[in-house]
């Protein structure tokens, strides 16, 4: 087959917010009077900055380097306008937005590189690295956690490489069920491109939209469907990563006994290591049937036995998430309802996709343990549940404009530590947050099973103090402490970046980030691919 | 819970035969004949050694490192006699049995260390890696690929760690279905333990009854049911590496986005990197039910799409295997009756494991696929199959002592190259044995599937020529090729060891290497572990 591309790429995310701006919702006379009431939240005493009046760092490469680069690629992908760099600035966390509205982006790289191949980004990537040129490679620009924001000080300076024009569907292979995409590839233009084929990757993160699927590798994203197709990093079968020292091609099988899994060293090296240019991936067949269901149960703790239950004992469904007591009585499941009458219980969403006859099955028995276990099958929860999956990132942006603090972090561990991780994780955010005058509404949802464990996702909401960023990074900070403490992972999906660096080098200890410094220094001798991002840079 | 331990700890492995001597079958005259007049076999001039007359090197290792040693671990766990060296010497790869059967153990190590604990083992590692001792970490010695024969010249002596003492269930977690092993449980030692809580783990490969967990670790390994219960590596969920430089401890959830996955870079490093002293291991209710089928197909090639056909759109059985035709012909499913009857077709074996209910809807929607194919079910197959699974080695015991040359090797790719994949090296083992005079039979069965592909195992038999070491060595070597150009992977389950890491280097290129020796200089920076496995010693 000729590769294929998309005919109308999907727009860029706003500058300053999450998404299409014309999607941000307004938030109902009700939801302003709790968050005034309940939160003490007050309207900010200045707007947001324009995108003009984002101040810009001075530009430090010189312009040899920046000739030698437009060599490669030509001087038309070499980016240095306004615009082009304030676009290019961090990520979408809300400390990103909060400090991108107040108009600073003192981390914009200087220039942006937008290669068209992965022979172009080999060559990008040894000239910045004689150099000296930081880069940061940049997918959908969707990182939460800060691994869009690398510390180039020690630089001559950083250059983003945009993977945009990288975004050809090469191959599909039905026999083997795979596909071979490039990786800025975005969720909705990939599935698409497979849609024609008759086929679909299954993952849909929260970032769906937006992220694209060399960031799905690079962070190892995790899908709200993943209890049925798995995680991004459990689909991807090859891979190929441009390192300033040359091409690493990985992936001559689904699984081998050839030494250690090298594939899995890639997946989650956030751009630490080099930029994934190519990626191999299962596909399955598009599902005749989606059908998603809310099913109303007891308590959390008992929720969460029912999952446990489905996702060891079976039947799995492809869609699992259950939200806590709080989470469900603000019907956060339901962003666009917030404030709306609130119900005993908590609300379980599940979903089923395959042919009529799995799901079917599957639904089946599947309803047999719910109900079994209580359960209330909801009307119309699913369906609103699907119609809304990826919209809370816009009613953040509502919110912050409105004064609110809103910021989201999730954790997995086993399942016997969970409810001692759920304690402790909603303990310190409202120890911390509480401390500093602005006490928070803490809500979680498991947002993804295991047979083994289960992953908590938080989301917070308080009012604003006069340094919002600074009152997020301590309440963060705490709930960091708290999930190491409570034996989690610092992260289940978002990934590393900058923000966990302190933390992720404790769960894994010294001689685990000496692994990773020592690999790095292998692939990446001059430090430059996204310094700060997993280890430190200069350790 | 307390730990708990094997009752009768298993029996070791025959010195130069696989497992119980008493095991080995008897050569019914039909296949001596055939093995004369199809394959001109002929019988051995010499017969094999005894284990006195083995020879040994000399031990080179200074009285006062071995005594420093024994101050670790007490003098009665230092190991210098001459069965205990032999019993230590490689693994149970045809030319490791030729060669020790000759009564050659120059790889012998000098001393054989069996520490209690981790700690001990820690201390160990870095005594030997201070005064420069090559250390072989030794489970079950089943190895067949070189993983037990360290390159230790330049090194001031070679010790095997052996886990034997190191054979605890630590603890098992009912709610996350977990279970913590020491490494040096057998299999069935560990199945035994876990199945007194109601659990297994649901691994078993050909060498379950002598290799060890923590081998399973190393290598990769992967059972006869690893389409139902997946392979070893995707069911260990945390691990600890005991290295020279310190510990390495991994796994706080099943999954995370914390970084690249780390276990999988401890997963097949086969001893390179440190000895894995801990494991924690996903297991499942031990199955109510469990029922083997054969089944008759028409060809190897319709026999591949009905197992693709299961296990990419189910119902996916527990156990998947299908012989080709030759193997079928020989009967190689069922070792004791080699050289029976002869059917047409080929022959599937497929399983379902699990509750009564599982397993009668799965056999019964695997019925229609597999007679939908045209497949016939034949009597008492499967139970067959089921009773001389691990029997294979023993036959391969008793053809070498009859003047045969018999080998496996092993291999994965997709399955839109399986049919290459399989023609290259049927092809390259048939020349190259051919071209020596000795023209052999190939055999070969698909051992393993995934959605995406299989992986192919291969027999070969043959006469030995005067130097059938050297013989088998230009045949593998002719397969190895022709494995990497058809785009396999070098092993899909043995392992890279010694024998492999040429090819191995070749499939994952200079940067793979050299991502490896970083690793292992980070790890183990003399060089001591398992020196000349996956990489070579010097690089």
């Amino acid at each position: 087959m000729p590769e294929s591309r998309p005919v109308d790429p999907y727009p860029p995310l706003a500058w300053s917010g999450w998404g299409d701006p014309t999607q941000v919702p307004l938030l109902p006379d009700a939801v302003r009077e709790l968050l005034a009431q309940g939160l003490g939240v007050r309207a900010p005493a200045t707007g947001a900055a324009s995108l003009e009046a984002v101040t810009l760092p001075e530009p430090r490469l010189a312009g040899s380097v920046r000739q030698a680069l437009e060599s490669v690629i030509g001087p038309e992908h070499v980016l240095a306008d306004h615009e082009s760099r304030v676009r290019h600035t961090r990520g979408k966390s809300t400390p990103d937005l909060l400090r991108i509205r107040a108009g600073e982006a003192s981390d914009a790289p200087d220039l942006v590189l937008v290669p068209g191949s992965h022979e172009e980004v080999i060559e990008l990537l040894a000239l910045c690295s004689s150099h000296r040129v930081a880069v940061v490679p940049f997918g959908g620009g969707t990182s939460v956690v800060g691994g869009l924001a690398p510390e180039a000080d020690g630089f001559s300076g950083l250059a983003a490489i945009d993977l945009r024009r990288m975004n050809a569907l090469l191959s599909v292979d039905g026999v083997s069920r795979l596909a071979e995409l490039e990786p800025g590839l975005r969720g909705p233009e990939a599935e698409a491109l497979l849609g024609e084929h008759g086929y679909t990757i299954g993952h849909f993160p929260q970032s769906f939209e937006y992220a694209t699927v060399g960031g799905f590798a690079a962070a190892r994203s995790s899908g709200q469907a993943s209890a049925g197709y798995g995680r991004f990093d459990e689909l991807v079968l090859g891979l190929r990563l441009a390192t300033p020292v040359g091409t690493l091609a990985l992936g001559r099988a689904p699984r081998s006994a050839a030494g250690p899994d090298l594939r899995q060293l890639v997946l989650g090296s956030e751009g630490a290591f080099g930029v994934i240019t190519g990626l191999t991936v299962a596909v399955r067949p598009t599902p005749a049937e989606r059908v998603y269901e809310g099913w109303r149960l007891g308590s959390f703790k008992e929720g969460m036995a029912v999952l446990r239950a489905l996702v060891q004992d079976g039947p799995r469904p492809t869609v699992l998430r259950l939200s806590d007591e709080a989470e469900t009585g603000l019907n956060l499941a339901r962003p666009s309802e917030v404030g709306g009458p609130a119900a005993g219980g908590v609300l379980a969403i599940v979903g089923y996709e395959g042919t009529a006859q799995d799901v079917a099955t599957r639904r089946s028995a599947g309803t047999e343990v719910l109900s079994g276990a209580g359960g209330q099958l909801e009307q119309g929860a699913g369906e609103h549940w699907a119609r809304e999956r990826y919209r809370g990132p816009y009613l953040r942006d509502a919110l912050l404009a409105a004064g609110a603090l809103v910021e989201t972090l999730e954790t997995v561990t086993f399942w016997s530590s969970v409810p001692r991780l759920y304690e402790a994780v909603s303990g310190a955010l409202r120890e911390s947050l509480s401390a500093r005058g602005t006490p928070p509404v803490v809500l979680c949802h498991v947002s993804h099973v295991y047979p083994a464990g289960a992953s908590l996702y938080f989301t917070v909401a308080c009012a604003q103090t006069d340094d919002p960023v600074a009152q997020w990074r301590a309440a963060k900070a705490s709930a960091s402490d708290a999930i190491l403490d409570a034996g989690g992972s610092i992260t289940h999906h978002h990934g590393v970046g900058t923000d966990h660096r302190e933390w992720y080098g404790r769960e894994i200890g010294e001689l685990g980030v000496g692994l990773l410094q020592a690999v790095k220094a292998r692939l990446d001798p001059a430090g430059i691919m996204n310094p700060g991002v997993l280890v430190s840079p200069s350790d």
